[in-house]
């Protein structure tokens, strides 16, 4: 074991995109977990656009990070010491350890998870926070029934990846929304869906038409943008909408244009609800359970892209927001 | 009776603010009713935000009027002939009549009305579509519970009139915003609304947040526009909103902005739908009773300002757009 401690702290808020001069790479010494928590050696990180908002002074379902502090972040690793009766040395867990080596994080912010059911990465990726974001956004928010049209963006992507592969399992017609030849035969060829819309080399609003002959029964929105008002435009009678992110404006410097086409929702009688997947802590054992189950039965897969070392985390990020990763985009921090 | 029938007809699509060459007046012979239909006397003629949309060329909830067709409308008036077993002569009734002096209707879209119970322009008001789009769009949408803050917007207009009332049978915190002093003291001493934000006079964010300290449960959208963004920027968490219509830019030569707080329902677990009275046709019954109880009891006021001659209507029309109406605009074509 290392006697340093490796963090990423934020050094200023960005306007746009998040350049390394908005870190601070910090050494300094292992954290000793106080009472309640657990030590735990980070070997992964997750990457996720939500870490793009964590970064701006506003009002939202979690306060900001702050200046100075160690970068919010879900991580798995392996527990190094213990002050908390519910985890042992070597116990495998994923939590909020933030972009950091070590992490002391109270011990009922962790889930132990099962290596032996999936390797540790797919516990942050399928089986994890994109899992059942996927999960809860779909299921609870759009209730698809067998045989609708389910759309969803970012459709390669640790969310969008997992929202098709739901819906099929629930019987609909899932068309997805990628960038790339390479993106869109991996979500047809590899994960069942019926159609895919290349956004970076077809037009939107044809492809969308093409692909969804009776409409858009439940539209899954990771993006926003004019992808939003694109499904917005053909949605059916009474179709949902999951409004999960809009990973399109996030670095936006200047306040983006809302969807155009919102009243679509009035001639459709249609609704569109927004939800982050800490809304429904309580159920996340019920969620993660049956997600483990698809992922036993081969149902559901999981791809991770996995870039080597917490030193490239900034520029890593940046991946997530020219849709370069292929899959859950991940660090890795060390080996066990 | 006349042996003439002066009907106004769709001469031209315009764009923006329907102006006199929108329409040709015409005068014909009164239609005579065929098998199954009702020949009405109009006497009111109900003048809609929604007419504006039903004069464009596009996919809706219902078929826009075509070019040369009497301009669709909702009347009131009085049966001189029926084809209909349901109804006989003296019968007064509400249904699509058009924007004319008679009307053959089919006797299952009338509906016969209790002028003992209510005067004949209350039936096109607070007991009429406008009341049963307040019913629906605040119960069934929203489902306002007691304590919680309900926020309507076009608040003095026949729709949003309704909508603070019921909200505050049903033991809610009511915040109009209406346009002027005299609106919005209707509001909040008349109708008791607990507050008011007069949009023509004061910021909307600041008024919309002093008036509601605890934020936005419910929103009843009417105009749309930097209304509801503003209204969005201030939901509390599982907020419920609801789209009506959006006066403020049924108007609009070019498309119209979207609501750039959209993501408001993102971080606060809000939900956003629409919806048209139409799509409720099988509780009117229901919901007019409720209405009429509520209204012989003087929990629910009605309003209507009504001008004077079918003639006048392309210039009445008007006042929908500048807010100029105090109530539920209507017609007046005919004495009994």
């Amino acid at each position: 074991m290392s006697d340093s401690n490796h963090s990423y702290r934020l050094a200023s808020r960005p306007v746009g995109l998040p350049t390394r001069d908005a870190w601070d790479y910090v050494e300094g010494p292992i954290p000793q977990p106080g009472d309640g928590e657990v030590l735990v050696k980070v070997l992964y990180l997750s990457l996720d656009p939500a870490m793009r908002g964590w970064m701006n002074d506003m009002r939202s379902y979690v306060p900001p990070v702050g200046i100075g502090e160690v970068m919010r972040a879900l991580g798995a690793g392996v527990v190094v010491q213990s002050n908390d009766p519910g985890f042992a040395p070597g116990d495998h867990v994923t939590g909020p350890t933030g972009i950091q080596e070590y992490a002391a994080v109270r011990g009922r912010e962790l889930a132990k998870v099962d290596t032996s059911l999936a390797p540790l990465p797919v516990w942050i990726s399928a089986l994890g926070m994109p899992g059942l974001t996927a999960y809860f956004g779909l299921l609870d928010i759009c209730s698809p029934k067998e045989g609708e049209t389910v759309v969803v963006s970012g459709a390669a992507g640790a969310v969008g990846s997992v929202v098709g592969q739901i819906a099929k399992i629930k019987g609909c017609r899932v068309v997805g929304i990628a960038g790339g030849p390479e993106k869109c035969s991996y979500i047809v060829d590899e994960l069942g869906f019926d159609a895919a819309v290349d956004y970076k080399n077809e037009r939107l609003g044809p492809g969308l038409h093409n692909a969804c002959p009776d409409r858009i029964n439940v539209y899954f929105d990771n993006v926003g943008g004019e992808t939003l008002d694109a499904a917005l435009a053909q949605l059916a009678r009474f179709a949902r909408v999951s409004i999960c992110g809009a990973i399109s404006v996030y670095n936006a410097t200047s306040p983006p244009p809302g969807p155009a086409n919102y009243l679509s929702l009035l001639i459709n009688h249609a609704t569109m609800t927004g939800f982050v997947v800490f809304d429904y802590v309580q159920r996340y054992a019920e969620a993660t359970a049956e997600l483990a189950s698809w992922y036993a039965s081969g149902q559901l897969k999981s791809r991770e892209d996995i870039v080597d070392g917490i030193e490239t985390f900034p520029e890593t990020l940046l991946m997530l927001f020219n849709g370069s990763n292929n899959g859950k985009l991940a660090l890795k921090v060390a080996d066990e």
